[in-house]
């Protein structure tokens, strides 16, 4: 917030004392916001470095400090808002204005609930820091999830929807496929679909119900044109792919130890690792130059995947395994076998298992492009040690099923993730849903895929042509549901505060983004945009997209100029 | 086994030096078997009492060892049992016989496949023991899940069909409501159950969809007689409701910290406390026998909670809160509103979170007593530490639903379980069945609730009148789907060795049943017996039950004419 001037504006129709109370309440409320906001960022990240929560037994006195601050500051925030609120001052939340300035009174804890009344939700927040109720591990559980998920809790309370709620929030920044829930909706309703038999109804096989065990096995064998028939014992299936990375984390790794993880990368899995398994992703960082190293931007590279490891080892860290994700996201780029066959052998040469999440394998929309599958190599280098994850929240646009697969040639793997099942399983009917989905080939090859394909291709020409206009450098030509964008020309100076700030600016205009960090990113000014959206809804999304940066530019002149006089 | 003869029967249609090789094969099988069978005993009673497997960073070199050892011998059964296929012995599952020798042929390995092979089966357990590639948390895990869920993964391979498969288990050992399937696979395929929405086929919100969560409210408010409307901002679903124990313990507790139960007590909460939050359950044993202080069988009383607790406390453990179970299971107990209160009176002068699961609430059979919900009290003595536990699986016999939801006064509680949405949440289609179900008042009420409860109290009627012809003591007649029984007469000596071998029979039989061991009950002798099941598959079950314990009778016979002999 440095490039921004304190002063407030004078609204009409008001006393010039009202204005200094209201100016003065403003100033007072502006300070401690800030103060608190400051705090809180020192918290988390105070929070995220500690490393293997689960050893230590109580809280160091530092961060029950910090917490007690907090807690304070919070309830000096909500003094300040109901003195303001008893002497006429104005809490409405106002609508957005091109005014720079705005974001005083526009602060988080308003925006984003969709609520006129900032103060209930500041009292929850005040009570987790206070709490006697929760334990430690709960408090950090709960930081966790308010740091994880408030801005996806405000967009499930106040969605955007085209008669009901047009000022509601459009989400581009999690990722799900809405181009076909017509074919979706229609297929979920033909009679195969519904069954109510009564093994459906009683508690399953916690490993999945053999017979989506036995489809599961059959689709990838297809799809992944497998060199030969997978075996339904080595599918798990749990509710959704970061249930299956959350168990494959506990069963692979003892807690404090780690993975590789070639960054940017999915954000999902860090919240999988850290609330049960509490083990560490540790960052293998791409970069975007091209270089002598670089062929093309992120380019993943042995050595890079060489370096990280020796660089975790001699910091005394174990690390366990290396994750991927093919085709990778939020880049869109696919491994061609002789890329992944690499990171293999280095994966082998280091006794390291490999996680591969192939979730989008389905949602390459260049048709130029092949997909390769880990399931379709006649001899990977560590067999036994390979883990292949898919699902059909992305391929088919069904996130809310909650499904996920495992597929892995190591039988005891097999069995250990299958304990999860009793605390991650899915329900019956849902499972026999998923199966007759999955075995309509028919339906997917000559109905589904190629509908998919050609909307996403043309969602994603219409996302990036708007790109191209605004001189916006972006990443993805091939897969998946995002494109990976470069705004680094927005931000002044270049930093992770700046991008934050972006990135609050679009939620002010009621759109989610997903920015950078989230991924890892090491560099600041990346943000991930998902087009696979029906076009009216992507139209008003790119409208408050191209607002936005509309607005920040103007700010970057107003502050270059400020600039300018004061030299 | 100490009272079966190792002598093995000779078969018919085999030379003499045959079986002569075939016994040598066997004994020396046998003696393997044993001595596998007493090291993985004791290897699983030293994981059992492990305390904080999540501080320990590595095996101690006691339980390498014996891990090692648990490996070699499972080794030198696998070549046995190959030499012996090879030499011609026949290895296939013979059928159930009444030599009680039996189990020499008919051990674990084979008899709960359901195959005939058991080499597969012992080749999973042996990687298991010597894994190169399971952390040792992972380790933990496989054996967790192999002790918790073998017997229940046999039933699930091989269930009784009365076309299909007339020789599989039949399982009164699992707490499912099988009454009125045909009543509820009716309501399913009604109209209104089917909605695919683009909502539902979405990523949810991830504490419950708000319209089921509104739906839950209402639903307990009215079935639990709330005196004011309950908040849908105080409830979390989750899929099952270990899941909402798991995530409680995760949230109130610390690792290593600890819960008291009254023990008999469901064992499920037990996994659901180890697989991730490592609390301790601390039993507070009730006794069967009526005394001064014991009004009734297995009676609670604050004395004996005070007692458990200043015990744990001087051992030095920390603990956070009491579990209760109300109508009680496996005691079929409902807690009158006077007990309830000085249970929650106790738990408030000493700091205790309360925990109580009412998922059998609607399944009180016995129509002159009424049952207390936790949420009809009035005042609660603390109202910020009682959560509250229901689900449908047993009320409404869906277990496959995977549905669990948590109401508590506790803002803090609600939104710190919340996180756990994001790897416990149920598919959106399941909870919009969910909501057309529990809405339905009137279907609930006049056709449902008053079915059900029927169709319970005959199928009560029939176990038990067959329990009385048995002679065989038993609690409950009031609610729940279960009665618990005393099998110490068929005990002798009356240890939990010998309840576990008369477990097994059962098995062998094809019948499974709870043990009083997996409830932490002090006293052996003691199995829970599920009667909610279909008639004709019910009236089987029972015969296997009585041959069972004739099988076991006259074993008993035999016992003490040998042993009169030999004197």
């Amino acid at each position: 917030m440095s490039h921004r001037s304190d002063a407030l504006p004078v609204p009409s129709g008001q006393t010039r004392s009202q204005v200094l109370r209201d100016q003065s309440i403003y100033t007072q409320l502006l300070e401690v916001t800030r103060h608190l906001q400051q705090t809180m960022r020192e918290h988390f990240v105070q929070l995220m470095s500690r490393q293997g929560l689960l050893q230590e037994r109580r809280h160091t006195q530092a961060i029950r400090e910090q917490e007690a601050l907090l807690s304070r500051l919070l309830c000096q925030m909500i003094n300040l808002l109901q003195s303001g609120a008893t002497g006429g001052l104005e809490l409405q939340v106002p609508l957005p204005s091109k005014d720079s300035r705005d974001d005083v009174r526009y602060g988080q804890g308003t925006q984003l609930s969709g609520q006129p009344d900032p103060v209930p939700q500041l009292s929850d927040c005040e009570a987790a820091f206070v709490s006697r109720d929760l334990s430690n591990r709960g408090i950090d559980i709960y930081a966790l999830y308010q740091l994880s998920f408030q801005d996806y809790n405000a967009y499930q309370k106040d969605k955007y929807h085209k008669d009901k709620n047009t000022l509601g929030f459009i989400n581009l920044g999690t990722s799900e496929n809405k181009l076909c829930i017509d074919l979706m909706a229609e297929r979920l309703q033909e009679s195969d679909m519904n069954c109510v038999e009564e093994a459906l109804l009683q508690y399953p096989d916690w490993r999945g119900q053999p017979f989506l065990r036995e489809e599961v096995a059959r689709f990838l064998t297809y799809y992944c044109r497998a060199p030969a028939p997978l075996d339904p014992e080595n599918v798990v299936v749990l509710n959704g792919c970061c249930s299956v990375f959350s168990a494959l984390a506990m069963v692979l790794c003892d807690p404090g130890e780690a993975f590789l993880v070639p960054t940017p990368f999915y954000g999902g899995f860090a919240f999988s690792s850290r609330l049960y398994a509490k083990v560490e992703l540790i960052p293998v960082h791409l970069e975007s130059k091209i270089t002598a190293i670089n062929t093309y931007p992120f380019q993943l590279t042995v050595d890079k995947l060489e370096e990280a490891l020796l660089e975790a080892r001699l910091e005394g860290k174990n690390v366990r395994g290396l994750v991927l994700t093919n085709p990778q996201n939020p880049l869109g780029d696919i491994y061609s076998s002789d890329s992944l066959m690499k990171y293999l052998e280095f994966a082998k040469r280091h006794d390291l298992h490999v996680i591969i999440d192939e979730i989008y394998m389905l949602s390459v929309f260049d048709e130029s492009i092949t997909f390769h599958s880990v399931l379709s190599m006649k001899s990977l280098p560590d067999r036994s040690r390979t883990h292949m994850i898919w699902g059909t929240s992305k391929d088919f646009g069904i996130s809310g099923f909650r499904f996920g697969a495992l597929y892995t040639h190591n039988k005891e793997v097999a069995s250990a993730v299958s304990a999860f099942g009793y605390l991650h399983s899915i329900s019956g009917i849902t499972q026999h849903k998923l199966c007759q989905l999955l075995q309509n080939t028919e339906w997917i090859d000559k109905v589904y895929l190629p509908t998919n394909r050609f909307r996403l291709r043309e969602a994603h020409k219409y996302v990036t042509a708007k790109l191209k206009a605004l001189e916006i450098p972006f990443h993805n030509r091939s897969s998946g549901l995002y494109v990976w964008i470069n705004l680094k020309k927005y931000l002044d100076p270049c930093t992770f505060e700046e991008e934050q700030l972006l990135y609050r600016r679009f939620l002010d205009h009621k759109l989610l983004l997903s920015c950078g960090k989230a991924y890892m990113c090491k560099e600041p000014g990346w943000f991930r945009l998902i087009f696979a959206d029906e076009l009216p809804r992507l139209k008003l999304a790119m409208r408050r997209f191209c607002d936005v940066l509309e607005e920040q530019k103007q700010d970057l002149i107003a502050k270059q100029l400020e600039d300018a006089i004061r030299e």
